[in-house]
């Protein structure tokens, strides 16, 4: 079934203790919608400027995702540049040029309008909500936010939660919305806010799911978490996307499926985590462009390997 | 198999947000018997002053701890005054006042000396050396250190290093005594260290056993680490001992199982999970006095449930 996300797709200036890239194709919406791309038919909404050529967007197409929504507007693309050091769980940001972003009005195409699942990735709220009430039959839906929206935006925030099936969030973030340092007692009140399941990312230490009783995935155990891990890597070239990634293999993993069940969720979370630890691999989208099925496959396995007790394979 | 430990026995002073208690039983020795005492015979090797009572010692041996190895000193015994706050992630340590162990001198009773499992608990390091090399033919050897003896006393803490099967320490320790940032290639220095194995305790997200090529239980994969969660708690009383009780989890798993196979090694982090998390539900070792086989067999139950894709119980 098909993903619809709207968000952000953008030129990131990123330097890590690897190297720097510039004008390196970033954004939410384009690590969410390669990752994705690999378990179900991904459409976007986003706009772009004069900079985004037919190669940009090969990058998409390649993939098959769908980039009717993609508006070429005057103007530049939005433009993120930032840095990460020593441990690089946390990006510096040195500067961000919204450009076209500023004034953009999300349209959906007629095309889109039958797609089931709908993502909200990290994006102002005001345009998060404008798509959701244009999309009012959708299966699924599930959003991304981030701190700069939680602390000046709350009011636009509040309505884009109460609307959503799973918000997909970090820790800080989680902690920060809810005004809690305790994750659990944090979880109980960002559930409160709206979404009927909350997956929280740990960054190198995995990601958990949080269900409030009008989870579809907590089945007879409604409250209790699930947690996946997030593979140990050796080498981070650039962490950039990681979270849009997991989010992608979380989403379109879901969206692959016939049932939403909460074996289908927990399962969704090891994706997550999959996608989400090959994006790291490279910078910017270079290995998300490229990995293939099989790959996914054998690191799938490799999740269940570091953290079933009877998947050891020994 | 009998576990012999060596560590301290000790008074705390605790204050976290759940209140305060004074010249509470504690000690990562403490700790770590009465949580290995659900699965193994444990003996203990420590000191006490004047203020060790009859009624201290029958906490450790209503458990059946022997507790003949705990040497009674003139003085008072070993005390630590520490608090938390915010997320009781770390203890802010007030006061150390190390009194008896300051002159300590480890002997084993020779009816410990047929013990098959020995756990040198957070000591000076020379301390554990010298209660080593009095242990030539136990079957393992487990450790565990703290930044205090990684900084200042590194050339005695190599010496143990060496000679241990398995290291278990925290994130924070191991990429202090690694100099490295990354864990994947701070578990590879510490292991080069000498340790066959390396258990990294993340606190609340869990830990990850890290295996040498010598290690008994990273089998035909060695290099792939293992992952075990922690339990999502909405109410952490004092974090106090979570450590050594994690420790005391694991390792009394692994001295009541008949073989060391990689599959016993996964199970034991579960277990150190389970024992961790009864620990923290009550001031010192309130908790770990009083659970029962049956509830330990049920948290363990729950621990595959929040991880476990087959084990999620729907």
């Amino acid at each position: 079934m098909a993903i619809l996300v709207v968000g952000s797709v953008a030129f990131d200036n990123i330097e890590t203790p690897h190297g720097a890239v510039k004008d390196c194709l970033g954004g939410a919406a384009t690590h969410f919608s390669l990752a994705a791309s690999y378990f179900a038919p991904v459409r976007v909404i986003a706009v772009v400027g004069k900079d985004f050529t037919a190669e940009h967007e090969a990058i998409f197409t390649r993939r098959g995702i769908d980039t009717k929504g993609i508006e070429r507007s005057e103007g530049l693309s939005f433009h993120w540049t930032g840095s990460y050091s020593g441990n690089m769980d946390e990006a510096k940001t040195l500067g961000t040029d919204l450009n076209v972003f500023e004034t953009f009005e999300p349209k959906i195409p007629d095309a889109y309008k039958d797609s089931e699942y709908l993502f909200l990735a990290n994006i102002d709220p005001v345009l998060q909500s404008r798509v959701r009430s244009q999309m009012p039959n959708v299966r699924m839906v599930c959003g991304d936010t981030m701190n700069y929206w939680i602390a000046d935006h709350s009011a636009n925030l509040a309505k884009v939660l109460r609307e959503l099936d799973v918000l997909l969030i970090n820790d800080g973030e989680a902690r920060m919305l809810a005004g809690e340092r305790n994750l659990v007692l944090a979880a109980e009140k960002v559930l409160a806010m709206g979404p009927k399941t909350l997956v929280v990312k740990h960054g190198e230490y995995g990601a958990t799911a949080f269900f409030s009783d009008r989870s579809f995935a907590g089945g007879s155990k409604a409250l209790r978490p699930f947690r996946a891990p997030a593979l140990p890597l050796a080498e981070v070239i650039d962490p950039t996307g990681a979270g849009d990634s997991f989010a992608g293999g979380f989403y379109g993993y879901l969206a692959s499926q016939p049932a939403l069940t909460p074996a289908v969720l927990r399962t969704a979370m090891f994706y997550g985590g999959v996608m989400g630890s090959f994006a790291v691999e490279r910078f910017g989208t270079e290995r998300l462009q490229n990995v293939s099925r099989e790959e996914i496959d054998e690191r799938f396995k490799l999740f269940l390997e570091i953290s079933h007790l009877e998947h050891a394979g020994v």
